[in-house]
């Protein structure tokens, strides 16, 4: 083997990293692999756009056959996004015999089982460790670095965008939309935000993470979502009085072999190592039965860093290629999945009730929660401008859900409730 | 292949955790590897003490020659310390084609070239993920993880007995001494603290992280070392309303081809990732050219999570046993080391001095400091309880360690300085 020939699809901003660190460190990459690996053949939609990446225009193509069915390409690399011409040109590159890494979570978190059962067939590597938490290396981390432990927990800050945003709010006491307005300025948020900050996106990567680090099929359906467009001041001012730091978590939960996955913003104690976590940057945190607690922290995005992962890829398929071992990595599920029914998930919560300011409130209400299971930890009671009206500031001990969505309604049923004005989950307390 | 047989040197704190780990996780491993994995013989002092872990006696031995050279076994777990006896039987090990785990911090650092070398010879793998910051899995972030960058910085909270001992004192207020005691009590303390207090056994592991981290062959020697025995009250104190944390950091720095390793006290900015990492904890905060900052963090000792480790490397082992690619892991430095000279190691510094309260002093301080090419960030003036005698805190910029170093000197002979109370590196600012 003279050289190792890689075929790139899309040479967007993930694409143009990829191709300045092959670039840039052939050396080290040499030395790794023993053998040099050059790019070949890069798919674009259009030649002719300016680029900030030194690339020769002969390896440029508007055609995706020169790449997934080229054969001098032995691996190809998958960065143009999308899911349904992405996962067919990744299915014909592997029935093609060759090795893909992609960064596409959508498509992983769609897809991967399918993908990863053709890749196995074939003997193909399929390697996706730029699909979750951009340049921190958490999906080999979990494969390998736990491979020997039981993982019963992970919470991942899994999205720039809304930790970006969540950040500033807290911060700088900023309403949602100014903050938004700010991220889109400065490139960390899309024209369309949606996919993130209504917590989509940060679905599909918990999607990856559970189904790897329980070692089931978690599907995206699996997964409950509920986004950040509804959080205000209020909610933050008052969470920072109770020692707490609101972030949109990604929580996949195991106890026994019932599981629970979701994707909401979520208060943690200001001394969790996720409550750190600042502005655009990602962080997963792992509890296993053997390890306890660990995470993993660093940029979620960009051009470099999610192509540092990309191109680690590059060199694990690599090695295994110089081996003679490619293949290999994708240990099929060994768990059947259960999802936990509503009366299975214990939380505690955070609720802002607006109530009317008079006798008797308190114990129509203090009631309903011991109907349901439910008591309280912490009560805040203010007074507002509004005239009869207060507002009420609770953290609860430990409920399940079943309880706590019922205990909702029949608080929104209560007379003597205006309305309640928020509901967050709290984790990260206890295991 | 019916199954694989494993030899245990050791059954202290991280030999039982194996060896639990192992007996509960069966399943789980069996489904990774194909086959399952029985530990078949133990090295220990005394066959007869009590031991926390459920183990058949005939599987114990104080004879090392039925592990080492005992023809059944395929893989030989290390976890008894110390360096000669356990260099001697690892290498041994290896001759016999044997394969090897590691938790040994110490010969690593001393001999983890020499072995790896060997290894390699007799195509055996050699893996020793537990021997730096227990069950974080840092090693195979910096190999795997980060293969295709360049990393040029890594800052490490490797000792876990410094930290909780930091910890308390910043929290709490208390001196040095009592929490030195409270920690003994604990057990996060050794009776005779001084390899975990004086910094050595971070230098240990920074020694692994550099060599790793670098691809170059860092020693022990060439790491600068101070402990945390001289750290004040006051100190802690004036960090804090400057807004830094004080950690044990063991640095590892690269410019161009030159490189510094140093393990000290020194200060962070409190919004630092290293600066929140609390009690026992460690975490390895890792720069690399295209990735930019990642942190990994977990706990850095205790039976189970660094048998965690081991096992991990196990079932790495166990692996390439099953593909036929043992002895592949083990990349030889690629770059000769050059370390820095002290005129080329630039630092900021905090420094606490006590002063004569009188006119021109700070003038005289002030002139000295522009004759060695350093000037103040930050300065704090206090009267002190003592007449005629003033505490000065100066926060410097950037200065070669060289031109520190001297001007420490020159201000200890000025007559105007009673004398140089403290004096720690600030790191973590930028770059």
């Amino acid at each position: 083997m003279v050289e190792i020939k890689v075929g790139l699809l899309g040479l967007g901003t993930v694409g143009s990293g990829v191709v300045k660190i092959i670039a840039s460190h052939q050396d080290r990459l040499a030395h790794q692999i023993g053998c040099p690996v050059k790019v070949t053949k890069v798919l674009v939609q259009n030649p002719e756009k300016e680029r900030d990446v030194a690339i020769s225009p002969t390896l440029l193509t508007t055609d995706a056959d020169e790449v997934i069915n080229n054969e001098e390409i032995d691996v190809v690399i998958e960065v143009m996004g999308g899911v349904e011409q992405a996962r067919q040109y990744i299915l014909q590159a592997l029935r093609n015999s060759k090795h893909v890494v992609t960064a596409n979570k959508d498509l992983m978190a769609l897809y991967g089982t399918e993908l990863l059962a053709i890749a196995k067939e074939h003997q193909c590597d399929l390697f996706y460790e730029a699909s979750v938490a951009g340049g921190i290396p958490i999906l080999r981390s979990i494969v390998d670095g736990f491979s020997s432990d039981r993982i019963t927990k992970m919470m991942g800050i899994v999205n720039g965008t809304t930790n970006f945003i969540l950040t500033k709010m807290s911060n700088e006491g900023k309403a949602y939309e100014d903050v938004l307005k700010e991220a889109q300025d400065l490139g960390f948020a899309e024209a369309d935000p949606s996919s993130d900050v209504e917590g989509l996106d940060a679905a599909r990567k918990m999607t990856i993470l559970a189904t790897l680090g329980f070692s089931t099929n978690v599907e995206l359906t699996d997964v409950k979502v509920k986004g950040i467009t509804s959080i205000t001041e209020e909610d933050l001012s008052y969470s920072r009085d109770l020692g707490y730091t609101m972030k949109l978590i990604g929580l996949a939960k195991r106890d026994g072999n019932k599981l629970e996955v979701s994707v909401e913003p979520t208060l943690l104690p200001n001394k969790h190592p996720l409550a750190s976590v600042q502005n655009e940057f990602n962080a997963v945190y792992v509890y296993g039965e053997a390890v306890g607690e660990t995470m993993f922290y660093g940029p979620g995005a960009g051009s470099l860093p999610t192509a540092t992962a990309v191109v680690s890829d590059l060199v694990a398929v690599m090695k295994n290629m110089r081996l003679g071992v490619t293949g290999n990595s994708a240990v099929s599920p060994q768990y059947e999945k259960v999802l936990k029914e509503d009366n299975e998930v214990f939380a505690k919560y955070f609720l802002r009730l607006h109530v009317k300011d008079e006798v008797g409130v308190f114990a129509k209400i203090t009631s309903l929660f011991s109907s349901y299971d439910a008591s309280f930890e912490k009560i805040i009671q203010m007074p507002l401008e509004e005239k009869g009206t207060a507002e009420i500031v609770i953290v609860t001990h430990r409920a399940t859900l079943e309880n706590y969505q019922t205990l909702l309604h029949k608080l929104e049923e209560l007379d003597a409730v205006k309305c309640v004005k928020a509901s967050y989950r709290i984790e990260g307390e206890s295991k």
